[in-house]
């Protein structure tokens, strides 16, 4: 219907092989003109980081079929910058990454290389989701995820979202008859409490690896773990303005930072 | 004068013998008591990365002369964590991350590791500060940056900080008497416009290397950039909700997301 065809870039963390980004190709490719560029290995919690002590490597391959496909080195936030300077010559209409294999509700958006490239395209200016399946399984059902991130993907590129903000979309583990609906949610207050197990390595030296157990300290009926909790797709609007504005006042009400006098 | 001394956290991401971390435990050490956990090796452009997949290495160092060290082969955010739950008996009453070589200035702040490990004592509740010196020398002036890490953390170990909330702070590359002071900021809306250098390696094969001009696209007179090109210490309050609270409505009232019926 549109007069010109969008563009939608699509990313994701896991890798150019995972079954999640192929899933969200297959929902998106009816509406627009997609274009892969995905990291050549997974890149689970990188949080944001972007490479540059080190040179990048993009390769075009022939993954989905029909649609032109990168591997890229690099970080999802990379692959999102190298895209939009070297393959697209305008910039995309959409930015869609994942399927997510695993939760980035919460907290873990801070964690999240998915949502990473999201936000990388958000501050390059670009409309942007990050899908994530609650189901760390390589073989997890997709089927619900994917029916869900076309309607949102639909719903963006009709309506855009508002300057500064993209989306965090975590879907529950469970059939499409049993998901609810969408609730637009905030960002619940939880953590890891972390827990790294001690081991010694072959050699006898010692060494830690990660666990942890997440906790949700948020009470509350409106947050993206609440939701999830009930059956709800959640869907938090997210930004990349940081600053906590209303702690301005607190500082310089309380604060003596006339310093050079001391 | 405090009844109890207060633990300290340092931490960084430029690696732990880096003259920035140096000058940072140089500048809190007669406000407690000073722990030293710091990546092994330069972290930069890490973002909030965690390490999952791999296991930690945790060394005891001897580099600052009567302070308690290590060097960890993680990430600034590992640092923060490994710290908590293998060192520290009680939460450190302080967490300073720096003294960065470069800016940590708005947008930044999403690429920074320097602030990753004060955003992850945060979510811990700890209260935390990054610094960053806008200078990239590694023999760069650290000596009012580190008169001002004092200053405000011992402003930070005296009130405290609003719940979820932390400090980036920037520190101009000028002499003592040329900064004008401290000014309490919102993050400027700014982003990096990439441009990848295509090069060819020895064996023919191309490779891109990231470059990039910083934009600011933000006129306000209360933003972190304007203080930073105004002589001030920009002090921005930062918090990890990331929730785009302002586009709650603006979804709810727009969208269409009774998405079983299609």
């Amino acid at each position: 219907m549109a007069p010109k065809q969008p563009v939608i870039l699509v990313t994701n963390d896991d890798g150019i092989t995972a079954p999640g980004i192929k899933a969200l190709v297959e929902a998106v490719r009816s509406l627009g003109r997609v274009i892969v560029v995905a990291p050549d290995s997974p890149q689970s919690g990188m949080g944001h980081a972007i490479t540059i002590t080190n040179p990048l490597r993009l390769i075009k391959v022939d993954v989905f079929e029909g649609i032109e496909a990168y591997q890229c080195s690099g970080t999802p936030a990379d692959c999102v910058k190298l895209a939009k300077d070297k393959l697209l010559v305008a910039p995309a209409d959409l930015c869609v990454s994942g399927i997510n294999h695993g939760s980035n509700s919460s907290i873990n958006v801070i964690y999240s290389g998915t949502m990473s490239a999201a936000v990388e395209a958000a501050i390059e200016g670009i409309p942007a989701i990050g899908f994530s399946l609650l189901d760390h399984e390589y073989h997890a059902d997709f089927s619900a995820a994917a029916h869900f991130a076309k309607i949102i993907s639909q719903q963006v590129l009709q309506y855009g979202l508002p300057d500064g903000t993209l989306l965090n979309v975590n879907i529950p583990k469970l059939p499409l008859k049993h998901i609810k609906g969408v609730k637009v949610c905030r960002q619940a207050r939880a953590r890891w409490e972390e827990d790294y197990d001690k081991r010694k390595d072959p050699r006898g030296e010692e060494y830690y690896w990660l666990k942890g157990k997440f906790i949700v300290e948020d009470k509350g009926q409106d947050t993206d773990e609440w939701a999830l909790h009930n059956s709800y797709i959640s869907l938090v609007p997210t930004q990349f303005d940081m600053t906590a504005h209303h702690a301005i006042p607190f500082i310089n009400n309380n604060w003596t930072l006339d310093a050079k006098t001391r």
